[in-house]
């Protein structure tokens, strides 16, 4: 059943594949995040990971607190200083590597974006961020333009998997057009934090919100689905942030299966399996009853009454 | 703010709106089960609730569990006497009424509908399940075709509310397209449970799975939803069917603010406060970075390679 999930691998695939995520703090020098971050895959992989996804913005501090153009001197080209390394330890280790960099496409031309590299070392793909935020201390619309390659999928050589960026998280929309091109599983890299000042009051009910609506991702769509958040505080602008970590992967039925304490840098390691794919899909098999004739609309900022919101033929 | 929230209603909207909720056994007399319902109508009227949604097909027993033309005998036209007996309450009592019956639109045409009556009694409309699920002890295909009014939001005098039925509930691109009309509140009305011999195994896991993908709803879109299921065991077919029961609601974060227990029939009100989806909505700002230009293949089957699959263009 694997290699009819995934009808474009060559050969069998195997029951199971393994993913590693790398969950870390992140300083002021790109060539130590870099090097943390590639500790952080050796031992991954050291622990049987064939897919490795790092972190939103792996190579530098959470530079989207405030609106500063010298920021734009931490964007890199694709290729550039933290693929090559990623592309290289891919060929060493034979594991694909999820890379999210601050990627510099052309002069004042710039993506939050994810390059997948397969276990060759091989350069797939990019994913560059659909889904953009601006709220106080993400300020992110300043810094990245929209993405504009739509939802993807890359066929590494242990899965068939999609990747998305933080705010994507929350658009079901995002979720679906990658599960319906054949992922089994779907990355969410991340920088998602508390404001200090709200961090008692709203803490876990943002951070529950943020858990639910990624397990129901993998519940909608019958897929694994992976966050990779970052963690540790980060001052830089009005009050700094919390990033709250705990990344985890859940799988097709939205049951947790490996979930990161919240406090500092770790590595999570946790196992896929194509038969809890197969079988989950077989049991409620929404793909089946989609009602593709009616979601038209969905394509509208929003279905208000100048807008033919009356229309009962609309759907 | 109730007001931009739902411009067609006339008249300021108050800060708050209260709902409810009524789960119940059913038995095999259509008139006994129209009076349980009507009791929990004027109970939670009693309570303060303004808009109260009875269970998926609330006048019979869950008949789907087996393939069987007589039971068409259990469809009603609407107007009929569910709806009647709910209308002549709603005027009654002041209550906006969700009465979820099975629809006889003509011979060999039937639905599984939510008519949707307001305070006055007046009929305001109807709603018909476009997702039908068709799964061992669940045959609605054999029962119902398919919706046709797509999805629709009812401007009662208390809120503006839309309405989708049971396994429309896994579906997140229904609950968006009716929360894009301003829907406050979506209700779904339900009738799911556990074959008896998955409970011990799967059961625990599945209810999680309904409840996380429904609180979920409610996150991405900034609304609240309210979840009204059967409750009990009907034994009619191959083991019969051990509904959960477990109504509630939840608000646009998320956080449950009320459920019922899972083992018997019970009426749940919830009040419903407009500062919040406001103020969630201020807070993430989910419908302002939908990248509607990106959505379209939503209304393909699936995205596979003889569909075009490869084409990075397609998004």
């Amino acid at each position: 059943m694997g290699a009819a999930a995934s009808p474009a691998r060559s050969g069998p695939a195997s029951e199971r594949f393994s993913v590693g995520l790398v969950q870390m703090r992140c300083g002021r020098d790109p060539e130590r995040n870099r090097a943390a971050a590639l500790d952080g895959i050796r031992a991954a992989a050291g622990r049987g990971a064939e897919v490795v996804c790092l972190q939103e913005l792996f190579a530098s501090p959470y530079f989207c607190q405030s609106e500063d153009a010298r920021r734009f001197d931490l964007a890199e080209a694709i290729p550039g200083p933290s693929t090559e390394r990623c592309a290289a330890l891919a060929r060493e280790l034979g594991v694909a590597i999820v890379a999210p960099v601050f990627e510099r496409r052309a002069a004042g031309l710039y993506h939050n974006t994810a390059a997948v590299i397969d276990a060759t070392g091989e350069l797939l793909g990019l994913y560059r961020k659909l889904h953009v935020p601006d709220d106080p201390q993400y300020y992110e619309k300043f810094y990245f333009a929209p993405g504009d390659l739509g939802y993807r999928v890359f066929d590494t050589r242990a899965a068939r998997i999609g990747v998305l960026i933080c705010w994507d998280q929350w658009y079901p929309e995002a979720a679906r057009l990658t599960a319906l091109q054949g992922a089994e599983i779907i990355f969410y890299p991340s920088a998602i934090g508390w404001l200090p000042a709200e961090r008692s009051t709203q803490g876990p009910l943002q951070h529950d919100a943020w858990r639910t609506v990624q397990r129901s991702h993998a519940i909608a769509n019958g897929v694994y689905v992976a966050a990779v958040n970052r963690v540790g505080h980060e001052a830089d602008g009005q009050g700094g942030l919390d990033f709250w970590g705990r990344s985890f992967v859940c799988d097709p039925r939205g049951q947790v299966v490996a979930e990161a304490a919240g406090s500092d840098s770790e590595v999570l390691v946790a196992e896929c399996s194509r038969t809890v794919l197969e079988d989950q899909r077989r049991g409620w098999p929404f793909l089946r009853d989609r009602r593709i004739d009616t979601y038209a609309p969905i394509g509208r900022r929003f279905l208000d009454a100048a807008a033919g919101r009356a229309d009962p033929g609309h759907g």
